[in-house]
């Protein structure tokens, strides 16, 4: 029976200061490490073991990934980076803290922003710190400059479908090592997920999720593999 | 310039024991994990880094290469790995330290499979500690019970030319991260070493080998990246 392995990247460094994120490439923080060598030894300990890695091209989930495969013996597996996975773009909002995002924008702004299903946060603007589009890593890519969850799994899903789906069907047991939102677009694809509720739906950090499809490669229901 | 950048992996813990490893998975020590990272930090130093990466199916491997990624900042670059990238596989040897090999087979018979192009050393038994015919990263190869240098030759090359060389052609920094022997096939053949001569040629742990090529794809020198 094919299995999906969904796990969010451990604790980056923006996390622990609670600052928007989204494209730029920060690093795990110690406690991040240590949750993703968590998540693989519950995978070994689990009997879970993948056979194929999809991950992004951010290194806290690069990362992420390494350490998880490490853990269960698996790092001779083959793995595939791709921008479709990357966390969702927080456009302008990129490196505030909340403090400071509630001070500019006013809270209310920013919860609409945080849980709107399809509304972009402002765009990042062009030449400034946090812009990529120099970043050879992006080379040919369509940088967005800002992205709701909407946006998220409009670039996401085309990729599930095209190309990890596909593995799934020849009987691989699949990892996606990714962020919160390109997750959330996979969780509520599969789980089949409204618009409203998505947005509350919380991804633990280096928990690993779990999927088993029948040979119609429908999904069963998800679960946490630590309760199995 | 197309450029190919070979690294041998940092040392293991059995380098470190001078036991004869071959295709066992044996980790880096923390010595090995240290040469892995400077020769990242080298290829960043140097501005010399890798759009592609290939490695061998082994730990030692595989690590050197993340590790080397990570600290240039090319953790995202595509990754692809293979057991033609392996080590030689050393047959009955494998496990042994020199003492003992030396002991069982005597001193003369050791330099012999050590040195010899073309002898491989006796197979490994099967079903023995080191046999790997249930280890699933090698489901479906024809795993060898022995390889001379002769042989690692033979199923290397094929590799180089079918995958690795056409990323050359098409303009990519290409980085092979593996080991002893896989290495000494692609510098004789790339230098156009002898038979004879290319037993006697050291590969450095965790030391950067460049070859430049021009456009109709002829290498340059070889030469270390630390002298550039």
């Amino acid at each position: 029976m094919p299995s999906l392995i969904l796990v969010r990247h451990g604790q980056s460094q923006w996390n622990l200061e609670n600052r928007f994120t989204g494209w730029w490439d920060v690093d795990l923080t110690e406690k991040g490490v240590a949750e993703a060598t968590a998540a693989g030894e519950l995978l070994a300990e689990k009997g879970l073991l993948p056979t194929i890695a999809f991950t992004s091209l951010q290194k806290r989930a690069i990362k992420t990934l390494h350490l998880a495969l490490e853990a269960c013996g698996r790092l001779w597996i083959p793995e595939f980076k791709d921008w479709r996975l990357n966390e969702r773009h927080y456009g302008g909002l990129t490196g505030l803290d909340k403090a400071a995002t509630a001070a500019l924008h006013g809270d209310e702004q920013v919860k609409i922003w945080r849980r709107s299903f399809d509304i972009p946060p402002p765009p990042l603007a062009a030449g400034g710190e946090f812009d990529l589009a120099a970043d050879p890593r992006y080379a040919g890519i369509a940088i967005p400059s800002t992205e709701s969850l909407k946006l998220t799994i409009e670039r996401v899903l085309p990729y599930w479908e095209a190309t990890i789906r596909p593995q799934l069907a020849a009987g691989q047991t699949v990892i996606v090592a990714a962020h919160g939102n390109s997750l959330r677009a996979l969780v509520k694809h599969l789980s089949n997920i409204s618009d409203a509720d998505i947005t509350d739906l919380e991804i633990p950090t280096g928990q690993p999720i779990i999927y088993d499809f029948d040979d119609a490669l429908v999904p069963g229901e998800r679960h946490y593999l630590k309760d199995r």
